[in-house]
């Protein structure tokens, strides 16, 4: 397996902090590149998955761009197949489009998250992706 | 000197095309990860330089983000030290701030280039960045 547990690239961050923790199945860890101010009005967060660690499924009203900067995980949109996740995939996900994101069970995975036209406000979190769905991801 | 020349995390892409490769000096390469287009909003390009290259003096009314990838470079803005960059390394370049960024004399250097508030319009480039400033850094 191997081993991003300090990530690659940009710094890993500490433990997912409330609100988002509770979104999360298993361990991730965030450190946020750029804060979500109005001078960039462009949040850029690293976030690190540790082997089976996914998020619920989520919508952004504004979108979002997936950079992976290391490991192996699945991106998937509701009704869609589930989309294989390697270093250097990039992933544009349009706005209020339902999909969840996360590490392979058998890797760490870690992505830089570019939330995109911010002022259309913060993500609506809805159910989490459950064992019988994400176990069929190999 | 370590060879970046495929790029090591996102795709390389082609030679910096015009309108921007007048504004620079040496070669530079560019992949652009998300256009710049009203969905997103925030066009994303990867940019490799080769060991020497760098743009000229510029401002973007809308402010910018660099994330250093790989190699080793340099970003100054107007009256203000030279700062060294290499991977893991973020620079926030505000509106309006003059600045210029390339590589090292003896190293690739590529960083992701996100542009901020890009309803603000285009970047202004303005004079290169001759030897004599350039060569004094190591």
């Amino acid at each position: 397996m191997s081993d991003l547990s300090n990530s690659i690239i940009f710094p890993k961050g500490n433990k997912m902090p409330e609100p988002y923790k509770k979104y999360f199945i298993g361990q991730a860890y965030l450190e946020m590149l750029v804060p979500g101010d109005k001078e960039f009005n462009c949040p850029i967060g690293n976030v690190t998955f540790e082997p089976g660690c996914r998020n619920n499924w989520h919508k952004h009203p504004g979108g979002q761009i997936l950079l992976v900067t290391g490991g192996r995980g699945w991106y998937q949109e509701a009704g869609k197949e589930a989309r294989e996740l390697k270093t250097g995939d990039i992933v544009k996900i349009p706005a209020n489009v339902k999909h969840w994101h996360g590490a392979a069970r058998d890797s760490w995975f870690v992505h830089l998250s570019v939330e995109t036209n911010s002022q259309a406000g913060p993500a609506a979190w809805l159910e989490p992706v459950i064992d019988d769905e994400y176990s069929k991801l190999k």
